[in-house]
């Protein structure tokens, strides 16, 4: 039977071949790789431009540039005028090249950053309708990136999203007993990190609970719910900020030498 | 008297403009910041790789790329023509707009450090003759940019240079009494990590004897002596590899509890 061996084999590849497919056949991979694309490549262009903006006072010690794009212009720009700086070092054919090739690279990082920004713009209000109405297309699209997929990140609850983003401090509290993280991704929320110290921990939770509604709407029923969601918020924020301030901190026990687990290594950790 | 004063003034900016420009006109600052940002964008461009690897196997996951140019060419290319992918997911018009950017972004950087590679092996050479000789473009300027400048690193110790880019090790050292480290920046070499466990320190200690021997001649007698020191520095090479391995490692002795000094915090540190 070299034949029938032949079309189930066929058959077994058509269906793996289909099983990828579905598996990758949502958006919200293509969001999920676009987001992190843009974490990382926001540090790198940040990191770029400090680079060039020290390069650049090399030859331009006078010169303060406040924007990333205006230095980027002026680095490219040397290498086509004649500088007229009074202080600073004469370049060499050889050195413009090469700041010039650096200033290009800057710039186009920023050009990627914009068209993926505006990708996750368009995904997020497509995958995330309400998530995207309540906090950003950013924020949406980060806590579906740490979430993994749609699926697990409508079926978690509310405390689960309050702290995705703040897995590091999160075990940390669970293995050494230093204070619990309040927020995560959600930190990046203007009303949150803007709030006072007190109000922040309870603004990310009221929001944590919305916005777990607003998933399920999202991947369930497909309703837009979020104009309903975002005014209830509104009032639950109003009230925490009416809230008095708490009368005295309390002081924090720290619990490394009472209930420290045993560890299975007991080499000192730097 | 407000024209002797007016006169003052013009003096002592002209003079201060000049005494910017004198410490600026070395090229080596221009190398130190070539160098740095070649470190810095082969991180970014290794991390947007990655990224690009990820983000077009959703698309295409039976393609597998070993060169980056070729990914990158692929997801380029990926907007123009028809995708003929069995498996995958089919990207969208904005996708497609998306992972282009991106890709071309990813190009750009190789494109930037390629430009930073020539220019930093032209100005090595110059600035440098004899130890670049010895190491290489990148290992000297990389040795410049962690001393601060040639002088600082003309007048250096051989130990100082051996260790140069070992800092936080160095520290860990003296603060903890953890191993010291045995190469910084060296380490780099072939030469050095490829040998055995044993040698490779002695190499890089013979490296650096002969290394502070060729930045001397590099930044005052500018004689081109490296094709001697590269003799002396072979032979003693071959008289370390010759060496009989020791007869058994020493254990170990971590002073930790023993000789930890007093800190100002007591802090448990993580």
């Amino acid at each position: 039977m070299p034949t029938d061996f032949q079309e189930l084999r066929e058959k077994m590849l058509k269906s793996a071949r289909e099983g990828i497919k579905e598996a990758y056949s949502s958006e919200e991979y293509a969001l999920i790789q676009a987001i992190n694309a843009h974490l990382e490549t926001s540090k790198s262009y940040n990191l770029a431009y400090e680079r060039l903006t020290e390069w650049a006072g090399i030859y331009f010690p006078e010169k303060r540039f406040t924007n990333p794009k205006t230095l980027a212009e002026f680095a490219l720009s040397m290498s086509g005028t004649e500088e007229k700086s009074a202080s600073g070092r004469k370049m060499n054919e050889d050195e413009k090249k090469a700041v010039t090739e650096f200033a290009q690279m800057s710039k186009d990082m920023g050009a990627a950053l914009t068209a993926l920004e505006a990708y996750i713009k368009l995904a997020s209000n497509r995958i995330l309708p309400n998530t995207t109405y309540l906090t950003d297309e950013k924020i949406a699209a980060e806590l579906l990136s740490k979430a993994g997929s749609m699926e697990r990140l409508a079926t978690m609850p509310a405390s689960t999203i309050q702290l995705l983003g703040a897995e590091k401090s999160l075990f940390k509290h669970i293995k050494f007993g230093s204070k619990p993280p309040k927020y995560g991704v959600l930190f990046k929320m203007p009303v949150v990190n803007s709030a006072s110290r007190e109000a922040r921990g309870r603004i990310a939770r009221v929001y944590a609970t919305k916005i777990s509604i607003a998933l399920k709407a999202d991947y369930y029923t497909k309703n837009f719910i979020a104009k309903e969601l975002k005014k209830g918020l509104d009032s639950s924020i109003e009230k925490i900020r009416a809230m008095p301030p708490r009368e005295k901190p309390k002081p924090q026990v720290r619990q490394f030498t009472k209930k420290r687990p045993n560890f299975p290594s007991k080499k000192r950790r730097f």
